[in-house]
């Protein structure tokens, strides 16, 4: 790692170095709400997009210029591994992602692929590479991939869900079956991110967007465990992010994933959570429709949160859930220009 | 109130009277997981159903006797009320509720007509009379509302909601128009409820189901009094339960709202927000997607929560949220027995 990485605001507060103002980034910040992003999305289709290395470059370094952030991250898609499992990962327009056929039982589970990390994913790590290459060289540039319970949801309910109702039955009813599918889930996004962090990527992320479904006893038994090993098998001294929404009563399980930096949602608050958590870095947690909110009142709420925790050393700013389509870009850039602006009261 | 009723499982546990096993009902046990009920809704068209005071009486008692839980809750829409205000709400097959037009600024909240509570919603007041008429004597019959900001969400965004965006821009944006439209979603809602318990139900039930996409500061700001305002305006002496989903970190704030019992999503553990909440009885907060386990398993999970809470005066035995379609019967009808034969241990 050049030191120009290693100084940067970002992984200095990985390290929880004071710093007189914290780093940003905002997840899903090359998205749709970009002008440009949609341009290219007329033409190319999403999955196309994540499989070419240039376009993934292009969007990625193109939404860390414009916003001005502390760190770019990879243009990706979270499902993308269940292709390596040989599962169909389609996304129709207007509709979210379709993976079939989806597991229900252990033959199910029985019969997927054994992944070829390189074979199946190497597109991935070569837009890294290329996009490592076109990024400043002390911009980090951060990986990702989605987490055991969350990627497993969307491999049994064959996309997105509201209850979680065959995910959840299948750890009812057959928890063997369950921690087989974990196992082979964090074999293959360990490798994943270690080939990404091989590539050129700073840090990894680990989305566990839907794990607040769970109840904090079966987050404890089914998805906890999981989580402790997939952190444990990624390289030491890279920084680990590990982020879920609607995780308040989890908070404290979360503290002992191993994952040098939490993620929180905006339903907590920052502070509390941050104790809930008792150790390491943390990232949020902005509510992502203060976005749409009058300028003023925009910065009033970000002045808030950085008033109330930017002198703790271990804060990168974030939002508390990706940006959202329709978020005005003007709003986002002056919420980034606030939180670069702000001084630690000394 | 007969004392029958007064003496009734349901009622004493609302008041924390000991009770050898909590009393069980569940949130829509009246639905689509039975037949009985399909079959009508073949014929019937939702609305059609709510408005008609001897279907809404015969599907409320039907569920309570078939399940031989301790209340009745009457069967209707949370929705309903919109339409007093001169909104239109309709129900397409297999989507969502449609309210039309959406609220999106002060203009259209000045635009809504003052409601006519017996002429716009006598129909509910008179099921609620039949139903009453129907019941065993000592059978309970909940009411039920939805609270000001959830109510207000459908308003606004003119159904269902992923981020409620155009909800909280106008609470960022115009807060005097937020408090106005609550203000009169207050008044309409109070009313009726109250002629709700005037008409023959015994308890009301507040469904803020949506109320936890909100950050503690604005559920403050922006739920928490209106919620107040609601709680204190239902005749005195009536339990009021107030009931949301991912209000993990918000029970604190929830034990002020004056509501006598608060309901809870599986989210959280139990006793611990029972504790944070801090007075008052509880109901919950069983997983509905336990009724997807096999039997054995529900069962066990039905006792590890009656082991842990089952001794301590004040709880109401329910799920998370309403029961979901699919869901077995048999199950169903295993847990209320599950529930009634515990016994706290002496």
């Amino acid at each position: 790692m050049t030191s120009a990485l290693d100084q940067s605001p970002f992984l200095r507060a990985c390290r929880r170095d004071p710093l007189a103002s914290p780093p940003i980034w905002l997840m899903r910040q090359a998205g749709r709400y970009l002008k440009e992003y949609r341009e290219l999305r007329e033409r190319v289709p999403f999955l196309e997009m994540c499989k070419d290395p240039d376009l993934v470059t292009e969007v990625t370094e193109h939404a860390a210029r414009r916003l001005g952030v502390d760190a770019a991250i990879i243009f990706s898609d979270l499902l993308l591994p269940v292709e390596a499992f040989g599962q169909v990962l389609t996304y129709e327009a207007g509709d979210g992602p379709a993976v079939s056929p989806p597991i229900r039982e252990a033959a199910d589970i029985d019969r997927l692929r054994e992944p070829d990390l390189e074979a199946d994913l190497g597109y991935v790590f070569e837009g890294i590479r290329r996009t490592r290459r076109a990024l400043p060289a002390g911009l980090p540039l951060i990986g990702f991939a989605g987490a055991p319970f969350t990627l497993a949801s969307y491999m049994i309910e064959g996309g997105g869900s509201a209850s979680y109702r065959h995910t959840k039955t299948l750890l009812y009813s057959d928890p063997g079956a369950w921690n087989a599918l974990m196992g082979r889930i964090v074999r293959l996004i360990g490798g994943y991110l270690n080939a990404q962090i091989a590539a050129g990527a700073q840090a990894v992320q680990i989305f566990d967007s839907w794990v607040g479904c769970l109840s904090p006893d079966d987050y404890r038994e089914f998805a906890l465990p999981h989580v402790q090993s997939l952190v444990a098998a990624v390289r030491p001294g890279v920084p680990v992010i590990y982020f879920g929404t609607q995780t308040g009563s989890l908070l404290s399980q979360i503290g002992a994933t191993g994952a040098g930096v939490v993620g929180v949602d905006w339903r907590v608050d920052l502070l509390e959570a941050w104790d809930a958590i008792g150790k390491g870095a943390i990232m949020g947690n902005l509510d992502p429709t203060a976005l749409f909110a009058p300028r003023g009142e925009l910065v009033r709420r970000a002045r808030a949160l950085l008033d109330r925790a930017g002198s703790r050393p271990g804060w990168i700013f974030n939002l508390g859930h990706g940006i959202l389509p329709h978020t005005p870009v003007d709003n986002v850039l002056a919420l980034v220009e606030t939180v670069h602006a702000w001084q630690a009261p000394r």
